[in-house]
């Protein structure tokens, strides 16, 4: 059991995973992210890249977004995020902005991770915030879903 | 005249700084981008973050929306986007994300700066994608702008 949550971090990894496989049923890449605060899911999001033709609408934006709007404040110091793919800049730089607590992902990113892989931005001491990190957690199922994900979408290439 | 766009660089910013004054008047960090797709403006953004309660609604953000809004794709290939501030890991990450051709960028920001002084988010390697830099432009009125504003904002704090 984890201490900063009423319930595991398996728990609500297994939410942002259910956030992923809503992103694949559209056909997005499968990514899924939850907020919580005082052990309440207050924002949830998945990759909608292609369905919204916007950049910034990975799942981890979409969450923040959604959690900063129920909490009325850009800060959502208390809080912390799951995310079933290790961050790119552009979403470590935004849990930055939101000065969050931890970020707790599931597996990394080879090709654009910045937390661990390419980048260490979340623990980087220049930045006027750090925020803690947990990582592996559903390690496997999160990279299961990519990995099915990517051969669907060659094998449909190809056919 | 610079090649990229019929009007110069100093055009397009001094369109950012508009944008700029606009956060500045609602008492937001006056920062502005917009993006240029063949000489035209097809998206406008200011800093938004205290009025929305967004921590992700950056100028570079807002702009780039509105300009994959319009052009109904996230990919801004051939658009440039012109900001008073360098931008921060978050805003970096989404020109890249949008894999947008120039980042034109008005002043440094020391503090969190990634395309120049932290770290060289545009132009890594290792991403997919890098954007070409040119900085300086304006740079002493973007700067003016952002020095005033914390200026009167610490008198204010002082009275």
């Amino acid at each position: 059991m984890d201490k900063r949550q009423p319930y595991s971090d398996e728990y609500y990894m297994d939410e942002a995973i259910q956030e992923a496989k809503k992103a694949e049923i559209i056909d997005e890449v499968p990514i899924g992210a939850v907020v919580v605060y005082q052990g309440q899911i207050i924002g949830r999001g998945h990759n909608l890249r292609e369905t919204s033709h916007d950049p910034t609408s990975h799942a981890e934006i979409c969450a923040i977004r959604a959690a900063a709007e129920f909490m009325g404040d850009w800060r959502l110091e208390e809080c912390d995020i799951y995310v079933t793919l290790e961050p790119c800049p552009m979403c470590a730089g935004a849990i930055i902005q939101a000065r969050m607590r931890t970020c707790i992902y599931g597996t990394v990113d080879p090709k654009a991770g910045c937390v661990d892989t390419l980048f260490h931005l979340l623990t980087e001491e220049r930045f006027n915030h750090q925020t803690e990190v947990v990582r592996g957690i559903r390690q496997q199922e999160c990279a299961e879903l990519l990995k099915l994900f990517f051969r669907k979408l060659r094998k449909r290439k190809k056919g």
